[in-house]
Protein backbone atom coordinates (compact mmCIF):
# COMPACT_ATOMS: atom_id res chain seq x y z
CA UNK A 1 0.00 0.00 0.00
CA UNK A 2 1.34 3.56 -0.90
CA UNK A 3 2.34 5.83 2.01
CA UNK A 4 0.90 8.96 2.98
CA UNK A 5 3.86 10.81 1.42
CA UNK A 6 3.84 8.87 -1.95
CA UNK A 7 0.18 10.18 -1.84
CA UNK A 8 1.03 13.67 -0.50
CA UNK A 9 3.66 13.77 -3.27
CA UNK A 10 0.64 12.81 -5.99
CA UNK A 11 -1.61 15.49 -4.47
CA UNK A 12 1.34 17.91 -5.30
CA UNK A 13 1.56 16.89 -8.81
CA UNK A 14 -1.97 17.67 -8.94
CA UNK A 15 -1.92 20.51 -7.81
CA UNK A 16 0.91 21.87 -9.87
CA UNK A 17 -1.19 20.87 -13.17
CA UNK A 18 -4.46 22.07 -11.76
CA UNK A 19 -6.15 24.88 -13.67
CA UNK A 20 -6.34 26.79 -10.53
CA UNK A 21 -2.71 26.74 -9.99
CA UNK A 22 -1.75 27.47 -14.00
CA UNK A 23 -4.54 30.10 -14.13
CA UNK A 24 -2.62 31.56 -11.23
CA UNK A 25 1.14 31.01 -12.42
CA UNK A 26 -0.32 32.85 -15.49
CA UNK A 27 -1.66 35.87 -13.76
CA UNK A 28 0.90 36.21 -11.46
CA UNK A 29 3.79 35.44 -14.42
CA UNK A 30 1.68 38.93 -16.33
CA UNK A 31 1.92 41.00 -13.07
CA UNK A 32 5.33 40.37 -12.70
CA UNK A 33 6.23 41.39 -16.39
CA UNK A 34 4.51 44.44 -16.48
CA UNK A 35 6.44 46.98 -14.21
CA UNK A 36 4.07 49.39 -12.87
CA UNK A 37 1.61 46.58 -11.89
CA UNK A 38 4.59 44.67 -10.66
CA UNK A 39 5.54 47.28 -8.34
CA UNK A 40 1.55 48.42 -7.19
CA UNK A 41 0.91 45.07 -6.32
CA UNK A 42 4.49 44.14 -4.37
CA UNK A 43 3.69 47.87 -2.43
CA UNK A 44 0.18 46.25 -1.65
CA UNK A 45 1.40 43.18 -0.35
CA UNK A 46 3.72 44.54 1.36
CA UNK A 47 1.42 46.49 3.11
CA UNK A 48 -0.76 42.88 3.95
CA UNK A 49 1.85 41.64 5.36
CA UNK A 50 2.75 44.23 7.68
CA UNK A 51 -0.67 44.13 9.22
CA UNK A 52 -0.98 40.47 9.07
CA UNK A 53 2.27 40.93 11.82
CA UNK A 54 0.53 43.14 13.78
CA UNK A 55 -2.24 41.07 14.15
CA UNK A 56 -0.25 37.93 14.91
CA UNK A 57 1.99 39.74 17.54
CA UNK A 58 -1.31 41.14 18.83
CA UNK A 59 -0.77 45.25 18.31
CA UNK A 60 -3.32 47.54 18.01
CA UNK A 61 -4.46 48.41 14.45
CA UNK A 62 -5.56 51.91 14.28
CA UNK A 63 -8.35 52.95 12.05
CA UNK A 64 -5.87 54.91 9.89
CA UNK A 65 -4.23 51.97 8.70
CA UNK A 66 -7.18 50.34 8.20
CA UNK A 67 -8.36 52.83 6.07
CA UNK A 68 -4.86 53.19 4.03
CA UNK A 69 -5.02 49.46 3.23
CA UNK A 70 -9.07 49.48 1.77
CA UNK A 71 -7.88 52.09 -0.62
CA UNK A 72 -4.69 50.66 -1.18
CA UNK A 73 -6.93 47.72 -2.16
CA UNK A 74 -9.28 50.01 -4.03
CA UNK A 75 -6.29 51.23 -6.27
CA UNK A 76 -4.97 47.87 -7.20
CA UNK A 77 -8.09 46.52 -8.39
CA UNK A 78 -8.12 49.17 -10.63
CA UNK A 79 -5.26 47.54 -12.45
CA UNK A 80 -7.13 44.79 -14.87
CA UNK A 81 -3.88 42.56 -14.28
CA UNK A 82 -4.09 42.75 -10.52
CA UNK A 83 -7.28 42.19 -10.25
CA UNK A 84 -7.28 38.81 -12.41
CA UNK A 85 -4.39 37.76 -9.88
CA UNK A 86 -6.22 38.51 -7.17
CA UNK A 87 -9.05 36.26 -8.25
CA UNK A 88 -6.80 33.51 -9.41
CA UNK A 89 -5.34 33.60 -5.72
CA UNK A 90 -9.16 33.15 -4.22
CA UNK A 91 -9.82 30.56 -6.51
CA UNK A 92 -6.75 28.67 -5.62
CA UNK A 93 -7.23 29.32 -1.88
CA UNK A 94 -10.45 27.68 -1.90
CA UNK A 95 -9.43 24.54 -3.68
CA UNK A 96 -6.02 24.48 -0.78
CA UNK A 97 -8.85 25.50 2.05
CA UNK A 98 -10.93 22.51 0.80
CA UNK A 99 -7.48 19.93 0.71
CA UNK A 100 -6.89 21.00 4.10
CA UNK A 101 -10.68 20.22 5.32
CA UNK A 102 -10.34 16.81 3.87
CA UNK A 103 -7.05 15.57 4.80
CA UNK A 104 -7.39 16.63 9.02
CA UNK A 105 -10.89 14.96 8.95
CA UNK A 106 -9.21 11.81 10.58
CA UNK A 107 -7.61 13.58 13.37
CA UNK A 108 -10.88 16.11 13.59
CA UNK A 109 -13.35 12.71 13.74
CA UNK A 110 -11.09 11.50 16.69
CA UNK A 111 -10.75 14.21 18.37
CA UNK A 112 -14.62 16.08 18.13
CA UNK A 113 -16.07 12.94 19.08
CA UNK A 114 -18.67 14.10 21.35
CA UNK A 115 -17.92 12.78 25.18
CA UNK A 116 -19.80 10.42 27.01
CA UNK B 1 -5.90 12.93 -15.06
CA UNK B 2 -7.44 12.46 -11.72
CA UNK B 3 -8.08 16.14 -10.08
CA UNK B 4 -6.81 17.62 -6.79
CA UNK B 5 -9.77 16.26 -4.79
CA UNK B 6 -9.22 12.93 -6.02
CA UNK B 7 -5.79 12.77 -4.66
CA UNK B 8 -6.72 14.55 -1.34
CA UNK B 9 -9.59 11.74 -0.94
CA UNK B 10 -6.39 9.32 -1.31
CA UNK B 11 -4.49 10.97 1.06
CA UNK B 12 -6.62 11.26 3.47
CA UNK B 13 -7.36 7.72 3.34
CA UNK B 14 -3.88 6.84 3.54
CA UNK B 15 -3.74 8.80 6.75
CA UNK B 16 -6.49 6.87 8.46
CA UNK B 17 -4.97 3.78 7.66
CA UNK B 18 -1.14 4.81 8.46
CA UNK B 19 0.80 3.19 11.41
CA UNK B 20 0.94 6.94 13.04
CA UNK B 21 -2.93 7.47 12.73
CA UNK B 22 -3.51 4.18 13.91
CA UNK B 23 -1.29 4.46 16.96
CA UNK B 24 -2.83 7.99 17.69
CA UNK B 25 -6.35 6.55 17.72
CA UNK B 26 -5.24 3.57 20.14
CA UNK B 27 -3.23 5.22 22.12
CA UNK B 28 -6.33 7.85 22.44
CA UNK B 29 -8.93 5.35 23.56
CA UNK B 30 -6.48 3.40 25.87
CA UNK B 31 -6.59 7.12 27.63
CA UNK B 32 -10.70 8.21 26.80
CA UNK B 33 -11.32 4.51 28.13
CA UNK B 34 -9.49 5.26 31.95
CA UNK B 35 -11.83 7.37 33.71
CA UNK B 36 -8.52 8.71 35.91
CA UNK B 37 -6.53 9.27 33.34
CA UNK B 38 -9.40 10.90 31.02
CA UNK B 39 -9.88 13.47 33.48
CA UNK B 40 -6.26 14.29 33.76
CA UNK B 41 -5.97 14.73 29.88
CA UNK B 42 -8.87 16.94 29.68
CA UNK B 43 -8.21 18.74 31.55
CA UNK B 44 -4.93 19.52 30.65
CA UNK B 45 -6.22 19.60 27.22
CA UNK B 46 -8.67 22.92 28.47
CA UNK B 47 -5.39 24.54 30.16
CA UNK B 48 -3.66 24.30 26.76
CA UNK B 49 -6.92 25.61 24.46
CA UNK B 50 -6.82 28.50 27.05
CA UNK B 51 -3.57 29.96 26.32
CA UNK B 52 -3.88 29.23 22.45
CA UNK B 53 -6.91 31.26 22.41
CA UNK B 54 -5.32 34.17 25.05
CA UNK B 55 -1.97 34.09 22.66
CA UNK B 56 -4.30 34.03 19.30
CA UNK B 57 -6.43 37.50 20.96
CA UNK B 58 -2.90 38.99 21.64
CA UNK B 59 -3.76 38.69 25.42
CA UNK B 60 -0.47 38.97 27.81
CA UNK B 61 0.20 35.56 29.88
CA UNK B 62 1.54 35.76 33.10
CA UNK B 63 4.70 34.03 34.51
CA UNK B 64 2.03 32.42 37.09
CA UNK B 65 -0.22 30.86 33.94
CA UNK B 66 3.03 29.66 32.22
CA UNK B 67 4.17 27.69 35.52
CA UNK B 68 0.85 25.91 36.08
CA UNK B 69 0.75 24.44 32.52
CA UNK B 70 4.26 23.43 33.11
CA UNK B 71 3.54 21.95 36.26
CA UNK B 72 0.36 20.38 34.70
CA UNK B 73 2.74 18.73 31.98
CA UNK B 74 4.91 17.48 34.26
CA UNK B 75 2.17 15.93 36.07
CA UNK B 76 0.10 14.52 33.32
CA UNK B 77 3.46 13.16 32.08
CA UNK B 78 3.85 11.13 34.81
CA UNK B 79 0.67 9.09 33.38
CA UNK B 80 2.10 6.60 31.07
CA UNK B 81 -1.07 6.17 29.06
CA UNK B 82 -1.41 9.87 28.54
CA UNK B 83 2.81 10.03 27.82
CA UNK B 84 1.81 7.36 25.14
CA UNK B 85 -0.88 9.95 23.83
CA UNK B 86 1.64 13.11 23.44
CA UNK B 87 3.97 11.13 21.84
CA UNK B 88 2.05 9.33 19.57
CA UNK B 89 0.34 13.11 18.74
CA UNK B 90 3.97 14.26 18.13
CA UNK B 91 4.49 11.32 15.43
CA UNK B 92 1.40 12.33 13.68
CA UNK B 93 2.04 16.32 14.13
CA UNK B 94 5.50 15.81 12.10
CA UNK B 95 4.12 13.41 9.17
CA UNK B 96 0.78 16.00 9.07
CA UNK B 97 3.51 19.43 8.68
CA UNK B 98 5.52 17.47 6.21
CA UNK B 99 2.79 16.55 4.20
CA UNK B 100 1.24 20.40 4.55
CA UNK B 101 5.06 21.50 3.37
CA UNK B 102 4.78 19.08 0.58
CA UNK B 103 1.81 20.30 -1.09
CA UNK B 104 2.03 23.89 -0.36
CA UNK B 105 5.62 23.90 -2.26
CA UNK B 106 4.10 24.94 -5.51
CA UNK B 107 2.87 28.34 -4.10
CA UNK B 108 5.89 28.39 -2.54
CA UNK B 109 8.09 28.67 -5.49
CA UNK B 110 5.58 30.53 -6.96
CA UNK B 111 5.54 33.52 -4.77
CA UNK B 112 9.55 32.62 -2.99
CA UNK B 113 10.70 33.59 -6.21
CA UNK B 114 13.54 36.00 -5.88
CA UNK B 115 12.87 39.16 -7.41
CA UNK B 116 15.47 40.47 -9.81
CA1 LIG C 1 0.15 48.08 -15.91
CA1 LIG D 1 -5.09 5.87 35.01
Amino acid sequence: MANMYDHAYDLEKAIRESEEFKGLKAAYDTVMNDPSSKEMFENFRNIQLELQQKQMQGQEISEEEVQKAQSVVQVVQQDEQIAKLMEQEQRLNIAINDISRIITKPLEELYGQPEE
